[in-house]
């Protein structure tokens, strides 16, 4: 409740700095019995580690997960999940440079306001390092949801101007690993990395979008009204670093279209013709895909210089240093489909606790 | 945590059927001391009142609210404010038609699904009478906030492909109830009533855009990593009926932009010169504009013949019957403007907690 | 969260003051489908109504329950139970003048302290007539919590020095309500009756006791750790007004004993030879009868003079005045079946999350 | 929200099992530039250590805490702490022979019946081993409350028979720490070390109380209704493994008295007469001394042979074996502090959000 933690019944707690001994977290309420597939969640977590392509930034970090608890004889027992990953590479000095700075469209300025004090090194609590724990939670919650025939599938739909057509199938793992900058249409996904090379080359940085599809998912998971699924899906993306906007099936589109347009016929079978609802109406799965699209800003830190301020509120510079990846989506790919299987997960729990 | 209460610290629990014989709901964690002033209040809610122009659905309901606790001899106490609407104008014989056919875009369908059980009169609690009580608590809470300074508006900014330029001051609130689509630009507004008048005549509907901007709030708001600002506002917004979309600062754009472009630079007073970061960065605001952008679908209930299914799975055809309106944006405008008056309030509540 | 609001997953929040328009409810997260009996809840009500026997407050209130939402055809909808109490019988001229001086052992000096304003009639808020409330709650769940076989009840254990023996069995309501004490045994309950009015025609008044049992619970219900099913009781029933203390099982006498006298051996059938553990273990149900007790205070209105301090911190005189009763147990029966029910059904639905 | 996460503004969760790799936490919510004196909790955890003197188990743990978050430059930054204490004497073949047998009182057979698996060694997530990480939190929170004139004081007031009159003042740290027992009445403490080695000798194990009290906890601290500041105190100490009765003020005493007698008188300066309320009244701090007491049934592992049942419900006998307390009370003692500590800081943050 004081804003480290995410979902009702399924309770993932986070905790750790960028460059401090460790991050880590505790996964509670997860249901008892399920087999534990440690390689599972290892093999999420290396899909967000730094340093694994060209296109990313170059801070190594092994990410190896050391679950504490909450798992006996390789299986869940119901008690909570507490696991650890140690920070390795952290070069702090790198940051010593900002330690009264502000950088431009970082959280430097806000946390200063909001606690009079800051772990400034490599953005301390507000690292998007701390992302790494709710990849770990995700898998996790993916391995449990993969027993009920879910799936979750997040790829990279745009960077700048390249974009992905709207998919009618969820790709499979295959064709989103199949490049490095996680797109399933290869000949898109090769415009998007030359674009990123050349906006990486002039030490600048390029926004993009990760759309994530949910197949499986039974009909009547989500609740009506503040807590609808699409509702907490969207805080739940919404709380990744630098998201800026989520959309649910037909998105800003919707705005531009009619009523006759818009509207999902419902065919023999329950599953509707079309898909602008995103497979949830009224706050509720109806068994179609669930499909949503999270659009990332630019990555702040370039390798350029900015004017800002510093705490006493002089005009500075602030140079372009630390390691940064030039487009944040590839490695949000993992993410994404984390905080998509922790929402799921919560309310399907949520769902089995009032069904007959 | 049943999902029909929002917020922490400021908790509104909402309940009640478009048929019912009342909706209402209880504002929990009201600071006491406030002045309520009651006129306010209801002046908020026949902002989204059915019935009020030739744009909107003809629904005659008075909406007058009544406060049933926590306010004595004009001041809020502490207590929680229980607060009641009662159903006037319900017409369930309308939807007598609807009992056993899931309409299109609806949440009829997902509703029997979860619950095995609907009260199919007007859309039962899935109606979006449901906002009325959202606009009752979040006028409340807009009572206490002006005390602080802060002051929140939303306004039509779009619908259909009739768009309004960003804006870069909060409007009046006599400039946005200039005209009976709410927007602030008097042109542009003339040229989105047209669109919604030909849409009407057509028996269609048409999707659109709130906009809502915040002045006044401090730096230091919201809560890092899950409890960003953006996110419970996301949360907040999605959680409205026929949301698709949320934005803050820059939105979907930040996709095609550079970092060198969106990246805020800090000016001398704390100020920055753009606001693509929507006054949040990091999930603290930071002293700027708070702004955010909420897409509606174009209302599900045409006046048109539509394919469906019954609850047997049979093909059947949907009338357009009931009154409804053609464009929801500007009855949205009041729920929007509730919704960012709720979240504010609760994440300033926070943060008093945790100051020195 | 703002503390008007019981249960995780089962929630209830209520409103109201004693001499305000209403008291009133909603209960959130109650399963579809369950038939509503709305005499079985008036009846508990009635149980815990003012002025219905000789030993208890002469205040008259009809405390009819008006459902405002959640039931259709008489069913549960899944959706939040909005109810209402009118208060009818309020004497606020009684209270003028607690209006600046702050009663022994009431509430009026600690809320003044803590709000800065008070709403002095009757108590406002800190009356023990928001119970009320509960006990609709209460009985509402106790209507589906039968449909599983579990089946709660209260009576009074003690009064003053006068107290019944351990209970083995959960007694019948026909041997609870066969006197207007509430004690299963006649010859103590005519006893307690004696001590009541006694102590009645003295203008003092007296402490009691009641337990509480639950049989047919299922082994499996409650969380480890933190909410542990005996620990959700406890906060459960020492928030109803006068409680001092509760206990499970052995309760205070445990400090006593031995190990060897206390275990609970188990029996061939999974059922223990005694149960010191009142039915719960390591916060979990094991099957057995659950059994708590929870003391009352003498209430603090007494019909004789008492010294105290105004606002201002001068020595004043109360005077007793208003209508109270000479020894709260006998009414307080219902509230803390109420209680029990409420918790019991939270844990009940928490579980049915978690099972296979 | 999954039971293993206490508080609401200052949130407690920890994880980990008796003999798997580590125990943890996070504190959640903990306010910023609070200066962390490691070398404070060490040594609130070393009274709770096992095997510190002849009267307590014989296991042997350092209990070193490692602090991995929310702390730079030795203040606490608003950001949630993480802390790890390693496992390192866990015997867990002394717990073989119960990985089929229910041992009796205790939780083995209840964590069966809900999960369908258990982690038998050492009991696994049901171990008092778990409150190490309530005594961490709770000492973190103590240096916040100190520097608000807060202490709270738990001591040893009966073991068995023997008891220790009521406490008037809030005893000091030395006089607790006189004696192995931590009963401030030298006396007393010597009979009920006597008591507890008798007991040992013969195998057995012995109940007995806790009484804690706070001192400086400023009028106006906790919530109405359902989160009455001893309501939820009571949740706190009934939490704890082995709690069969919280008391608050006069306890269970109450139920004997006269309100003539109970009554708290004012004083000129607001400070009672008596305490009989326990310094709350309506859920609120009155400003006076907090004081409740905590009863521990006699430790369930004795090491008799007692008759049980198997998983397959045949007859078994289980030997007492592993290393335990003959008598608990004496290490609950600061864990008794942690749960007080906690329960104040959480109501002392929210009464801060809501105050002028």
């Amino acid at each position: 409740m004081a804003g480290n933690s995410f979902g009702k019944l399924l309770v993932l707690t986070t905790f750790g700095e960028s460059h401090g001994p460790a991050i880590g977290g505790v996964l509670d309420g997860f249901p008892p019995g399920v087999v534990i597939d440690l390689e599972e969640v290892q093999k999420a977590l290396d899909k967000r580690k730094p340093g694994q392509s060209s296109i990313t930034t170059q801070r190594k970090e092994s990410d190896q997960v050391e679950l504490l608890s909450g798992v006996f004889e390789g299986k869940s027992t119901g008690a909570p999940i507490g696991f650890l990953i140690r920070n390795e590479d952290a070069k702090s000095k790198d940051y010593s440079h900002i330690k009264d700075t502000y950088r431009p469209s970082h959280a430097d300025y806000a946390y200063d306001q909001k606690y009079g004090i800051r772990d400034y090194r490599g953005g301390g609590r507000s690292s998007a390092r701390e992302t790494a724990c709710r990849v770990v939670a995700g898998a996790l919650a993916g391995l449990w949801l993969k027993q009920h025939g879910i799936e979750v599938r997040a790829f990279v739909s745009q960077v700048g101007n390249v974009s992905l057509d709207k998919q009618l199938q969820i790709p499979s793992e295959n064709q989103v690993e199949a490049n490095m900058v996680r797109c399933p249409d290869p000949k898109i996904a090769a415009e998007m990395i030359a674009l990123i090379e050349q906006v990486k080359k002039a030490g600048d940085t390029v926004g993009g979008k990760v759309t994530c599809i949910a197949s499986g998912v039974p009909a009547g998971i989500g609740d009506p009204v503040f807590d609808k699924l699409h509702a907490d899906l969207a805080k739940a993306m919404m709380s990744i670093n630098a998201v800026k906007a989520f959309e649910i099936g037909s998105g800003v589109e919707a705005a531009k279209m009619l009523g006759s347009e818009h509207n999902d016929i419902f065919m023999q079978d329950g599953v509707t013709k079309t898909n602008y609802s995103g497979g949830i109406q009224g706050g509720i799965s109806n068994g179609n895909l669930i499909e949503c699209a999270v659009t990332f800003k630019p990555v702040a830190t370039i390798m350029l210089d900015q004017q800002s301020i510093d705490k006493e509120g002089n005009e500075t510079v602030v140079k372009g240093k630390g390691r940064h990846d030039p487009c944040v989506v590839p490695r949000a790919v993992p993410i994404v489909e984390a905080m998509m299987l922790l929402t799921i997960a919560d309310h399907f729990l949520r769902q089995k606790a009032i069904q007959a």
